[in-house]
């Protein structure tokens, strides 16, 4: 196959629209040639303004194209999995986004299809390409702070979606936390063995009601004997909160939230600072662009992906486990 | 009883004269009149220096002057609900260092003499009197978090106390986490109702040897509703870290650890900070008189201590439940 | 004029080059038609692949395309003056890069032919365009601080230019602090009346034998009262080094240097944060595209440009006063 | 001279008394005998209180007495140099509040005086016993930053003090600024040879109508080619601001301001921190021990003070360069 990239986007909602035009803006030697979307018509003039040659309504227009060589998935979560065996079967290497699927047959059946068909295969897990958890990802691997032994995750959201989403969510360990089951992952080195629960309803009743739960802390026991916790809530009131701190036997490290500036005001009143940046296509602005980056390099050089087939599936088990340890309110053993 | 307060110190050990030299340089009204300890001789000099009368070898002269109307226990743990009932009984407010008593029906029974003397009891719970933390639960009080939801102690010791120690410490919860377990009632004004434990031996295996553990996290549901987390480490690399969070419907705070100066170095090798204050007599060392104000202004205004007999209970309760979810690998209820 | 605008650069230099790179991924609706160098053999490949569709040796192949209704000035400082007047009477738009010339009177006579050819004009100063430093300016605007008091910019580089740019650079004032002059007029908002040049060769003696200064500490007065310093250095160890604070009747507001990552890094060594974004390309990357988005606008919407020519003039006029001050050891009031 | 320190402290005003309790407070070793103030009998309670053995109206009485070997010079500023003198000459150990006196000759002749006796001589430049600023002048002294190139020191009040102590206090430079002249020679290592000032009313006319300024920037040459300034509020609405910053040939380092707490409050209005501490009592409470501590091991040790009388005679001397320097609007030479 031919490093030279050709490419098409399935899905235009908001995050299918933020890599087209990330690939524009950065990646001017990738040549984006087609996207689609079941409502092609309203995306027509978007795609053109950014020099999109096709815009399909069915995706199997861009499978079946032969120039095309690599798919974005930004499709709806309920179909990720059956696009990427099409995908894989027509030969195509995929970047899809996360979660693969909720339903882990269903992920499965994915990855073998990927792996049959030798196509790069990578899950969008951005946040590993933020500069602040790359940052304390190095420092870990360079053996800065030693052994990890105590790994914290701090992630908050600034509002809850619409209760409607969360109904359909898959519930917030899956829609939310899998990030960071990602993440401690991602930073521990370390699989996840297994997963207590201690969640509750605190944001907003509607969300209990909705069979869900808005704040949470969820602690882990890692392989490499570390621990780790996870806390989440639905809506902190002065924004988005993404900070991580990783303790070891050499010392710790931890990353705060990234501001609009550095600007601290004294007055009588009290000394203040910038809030957090609003949410995540502002906090997590460069690591979109930066996953892509490393995604287009391992199919041009025929390398591993940063984040495979195994990392989209792990996040799900875990969240699974970390639902049912909430329900049955004991710690759950993550099955291998 | 009158209020000009005359005080006996039970105990000379490192917290025994650290109190005694805190009155002596901090309350010119207060008349320290005698100290005793079992080693007597090894500690009359240092007595006689700072202007102590009397140098005892048996607590029970103590008990016995008339004079004399308050006492501060700071003998070995074993013996602070037996002191404390004999002090009721002689009609002596009474200042005892944490714990009470590992077992629970001591503390019982020496609460209960203190109920029936009518005297004034007090925890030495220092850490509510640290400026930080007061400023926590002051911000908390005001409402400016609204309602708790995530409550987070960091609390990690710069060194493992002797392994001999570690052997009759009453495990790493009761000797160090009940600190922590003070300061989350503190901070969320409610009582834990359920406990889980998540630990490990990472630091040293005599520890674990030691039938212990050195590496912990300990996620806690409040009545209120509230979660919570405290992670420990018997040793942190960089020194004694103690931080908390408050997370709430309207905000969040947090506070950091205490450094000798706020120096920081740039150079070509980067940008360095002082590490933390080395160890509770430095990190808190303000603590440690104010809380003895707060008592002494309790006797003398005749008003509640700031941390009463329950406060010295219920820490105990949570630090047995703790140890017994980590045996049992289970969530485990606290008993009322 | 229409409002479409179609671009021609002038200069395919580093700062040429950003431009172009910049206009190409953030304004898809902007036509960057042309680009004119001396050496234009060696950037038709780049000019190439980016989208230029002519590339020129002789800049005045941009001005008579009648097409090309606005240039970027980019060509080295002694040519701005003189591009600056045939582009104005070829009644283009001009965004001209710091600084418009040495000469004052070649500055007025460019800035006549602007205002004679009734053509938008912007000056290059970039960091006005900053997050930090806008912020500041909205703070200061807002009333937040009062009215300025004393006004403080630091400015270091990581490293002196070549000692043969040296020679040619106009001078460290020129060169350098040319920007925190504009700086300090952006956040006073008022002329400077007065400067005090307090200058040393402490970096490199070679920069002293070229008749230059490496270090120094400019006092200024403000025509609204306020009092200000700048400090430069041609090298701090640590990096760039770009902060200001502003103190006024109602408080202060300081900025301090943006940083690679947030890791703060704590062992037994100490805590250790990362040094700043390692020089201007790095540190106000984002200012440099939107010094051009409020250009364009300013086209767009017949408006004025955020920096006009007086504020190309007034650094200038000032820079030649710092220097002065230093060569007679005196306090110079600066021309009207 | 016998090494058992036997004191007597002259004037009971705030700074007297200060020093009274914390020589009770924290030196029980030395013996503080007599207090002497002309307003005897308003004091003798509180020197009862704390253990004081005589108080007397005239302080001669104090060098009269052959059992005090040592004096604190606390009285009116006035009266520094005379008492200076007749001290030295009873052969007593001085320690002298700062300013030694507004008049050149008086200071050199009291020096003098302390020269002949033989006798230990400090004055009471506090700030250089401080945490923060220790800290820095051990970095700079250990190499860290290499050659200081630029010192640069903040130093504003809270508030002005009333006007008709403004017309008393020897102007601004003389009152406030003299802390700072101090802190330069403390952090260069080196002296100060040129004085600029850059003064301005902006606070109130009524101390511009004194005659005072009340917000200035001062720059300075240093022997050693380093170059500093100086800035000065008389009032910072957002309390005492007390910061310096040393800039090297390998680097900086910088201190901030202390605060009551690190309580980082974060709600949907923004970040909020601490404001500093109130005013010297509390920020420099500490240091006012530590000089103490400091001048009785120079005593007990024979050895040299750590602020000689060449450091209480400089900072005038700048002091009123500074002051020329304002009123010729020229830099002035600091003479030998």
């Amino acid at each position: 196959m031919s490093n030279n990239i050709v490419l098409g986007i399935i899905g235009a909602g908001r995050i299918g629209k933020l890599h087209g035009e990330n690939i524009v803006n950065n990646f001017p030697d990738i040549r984006l040639k087609a996207i689609a979307d079941i409502y092609a018509d309203k995306i027509i003039e978007w795609a053109q303004g950014i020099g999109i040659e096709e815009v399909y309504e069915d995706y199997r227009d861009i499978l079946k194209d032969p120039e095309i060589n690599t798919v974005l998935i930004c499709s709806s979560t309920n179909t990720h999995s059956t696009i990427t065996i099409e995908a894989a079967e027509a030969g195509k290497h995929i970047f899809c986004e996360k979660p693969i699927d909720f339903d882990l047959e269903k992920i499965v059946a994915a990855l073998d299809a990927v792996k049959k068909a030798g196509v790069k295969f990578q899950v969008g897990f951005n946040r590993r390409f933020d500069h602040n958890f790359r940052k304390v990802h190095e420092l870990i691997k360079e053996g800065k702070i030693g052994d990890p032994h105590i790994i914290k995750v701090t992630s908050r959201d600034p509002e809850p979606p619409p209760i409607e989403y969360v109904k359909v969510s898959g519930g917030m360990f899956m829609d939310m936390t899998i990030h960071d089951f990602d993440m401690v992952r991602y930073l521990s080195g370390s699989e996840v063995e297994e997963v207590y629960t201690n969640a509750a309803v605190l944001v907003d009743p509607a969300i209990g009601e909705a069979g869900d739960v808005d704040t949470a802390l969820i602690t882990l026991k890692f392989k490499n004997g570390a621990i780790g916790v996870i806390d989440n809530s639905r809506r902190a009131a002065y924004g988005y909160d993404q900070r991580v701190e990783v303790f070891g036997s050499k010392g710790g490290v931890t990353v705060s939230n990234d501001t609009p500036s550095s600007a601290v005001l004294s007055t009588s009143e009290g000394v203040f600072a910038d809030k957090p940046k609003y949410f995540f296509l502002e906090r997590y602005k460069d690591s979109f662009v930066e996953e892509l980056r490393q995604f287009f390099n391992a199919i041009k050089n025929d390398t591993k992906t940063p984040v495979e087939g195994i990392d989209g599936l792990k996040p799900i088990i875990i969240a699974m486990a970390a639902r049912k340890s909430y329900e049955e309110k004991r710690p759950i053993k993550i099955i291998e």
